[in-house]
């Protein structure tokens, strides 16, 4: 019986104790080997060249964490939401990519680093790109193990609409269309935000609950949970655009400011921008209230580390 | 008895008159259907008009008639097949979208009308190449029905490949890593034409023939004829870009001798180049003689028709 209470103690200790920083750390190294694994230097080298290397730049594996721990929270482990954890950061890359394209957004410096373009040319950041799409899907049919194929496919399926014409594609090209214009109202610039940002992190999210063996009312929450999340993702974005230096960022800042662009800090300003922030982070953690809280902690820590990152 | 004779003569007979244009009319009308029907018009216009733009500029539909006919050949039916064989014309239509671009080929015409970027913007032109593939993914995943999902996966598995740094764009860098290079040989010629074409016609015949049921040793044989037409589709591409004008092919004629491009004429010579491509044609049809004869004709026919097109 003390045996049990002693237990009992350890664990309402870890819950209270849980190390964010350690459990990022674990899961970036993880992903990082992953990646690196999933994608070695072959013939032709220097679309493999290119695609590592903005691939491996070292960034935050926010939307790979996000999925392992969504697999992990609903009973899955993390080799079996890696692959999927993998092509998640992949397509994220690759809009990076794309997206600091001359044609596109014209950007130098991503992650502290020049752009993919500004070091392998344009085409080939172009080809980059593609690769790493086609590739994410076909990682996933082919290294996920232990899941049922039609589950599987239901990742492949959410994960594509994710990316296309419905999600990230949508979210740029009106991104791109509302540049300059000054009527751009609060609809716009949320409709920019979920499908640039907040369906990638959902997908990340659902896709590592499907692969755990989530049941659909987990699976609602937790696809809740992302919207908030994706939301707050983007409104700390705009007010780091304002409030830090490029150095500090990593990348261009105050770029939104220069190119006249709609943000919440423009739109609602920087006070109501932050509340609105501290808002969506609360939001995001009710809904997983039906979970254990020791369990759930690697999600709610990642729902502050969003709302508090400075980078 | 009399009637079966009847009967007997009567498959006999169509066998020898397969009429193979009737057959090409009536996919390339269903495929343009389910294609139109796949990608509808709806928010963001921009984005889904430059993807339809392309996508229904009426092209020869060799690639979803080959997947079609792949599936049909082993006892599978048009309707099982459609979605992948959509996928096959978008992967296409993508991969013509994006060697369009300025940074690639830098081309003004495609099918006879202006290049995708040339109407809709680069931005636009790379984006709408983006959703193409990541909707070929989910469409073959949502949309493919009456098959076990692990075969479903096996597609999606093999078009990655087809379409990344392992197919396409593997066979796009190294074409352009050897454009108004003089030294470049066979092999690399080879290479890029197995990748940049035939990978995709390998991958339409393949996921027909899964989806439709087919044992590996058919899945075996049809790769071959795939791999053989594949090749054999590009090398009849480099005789006529020789031998026709712009107008003929609705796309830019003469361009790879101006652009010093090694092709098969250059390298062989015309009059070789040409029994190549018999050479080719020939040993593609021998693949299928495992199969029925009369539910081969298509496949027969699609390679005469690849041998023998005109533009």
């Amino acid at each position: 019986m003390e045996k049990h209470y002693d237990y009992e103690e350890k664990v309402s200790e870890e819950s209270h104790n849980f190390d964010f920083n350690a459990y990022m750390r674990a899961k970036t190294k993880a992903v990082n080997l992953a990646l690196d694994k999933a994608v070695p230097l072959q013939h032709p080298e220097k679309i493999r060249e290119a695609m590592r290397y903005s691939l491996l730049a070292g960034g935050k594996r926010v939307r790979p964490a996000l999925c392992i721990a969504a697999c992990e929270l609903v009973g899955g482990d993390e080799k079996t939401a890696m692959p999927a954890a993998c092509a998640m950061e992949m397509m994220h890359t690759m809009s990076l990519i794309h997206d600091d394209l001359p044609c596109m957004d014209n950007d130098n410096l991503r992650r502290g680093k020049p752009t993919n373009h500004k070091v392998y040319g344009e085409d080939t950041a172009v080809l980059a790109g593609d690769a790493l799409i086609s590739f994410s899907f076909e990682h996933i049919a082919l290294a996920t193990k232990g899941v049922a194929a039609d589950r599987v496919l239901r990742v492949i399926a959410h994960l594509g609409k994710a990316i296309g014409s419905e999600g990230l594609v949508a979210g740029q090209i009106v991104d791109i269309a509302s540049e300059g214009d000054s009527n751009v109202g609060l609809d716009t610039l949320e409709y920019v935000h979920i499908h640039k940002t907040a369906v990638l992190l959902e997908s990340s999210v659902v896709s590592g609950a499907i692969l755990g063996g989530a049941n659909e009312d987990e699976i609602d929450r937790l696809r809740q949970y992302a919207r908030y999340i994706g939301l707050l993702f983007q409104v700390v974005d705009d007010i780091l655009d304002v409030t830090k230096s490029s150095a500090e960022l990593g990348k261009t800042a105050g770029k939104d400011l220069v190119t006249n662009k709609a943000t919440y800090p423009k739109l609602l300003g920087l006070e109501r921008s932050i509340e609105f922030a501290q808002n969506l982070t609360a939001k995001a953690k009710e809904q997983l209230t039906i979970f254990d809280k020791l369990k759930a902690a690697p999600l709610l820590g990642l729902a502050d580390y969003i709302a508090n990152r400075q980078n």
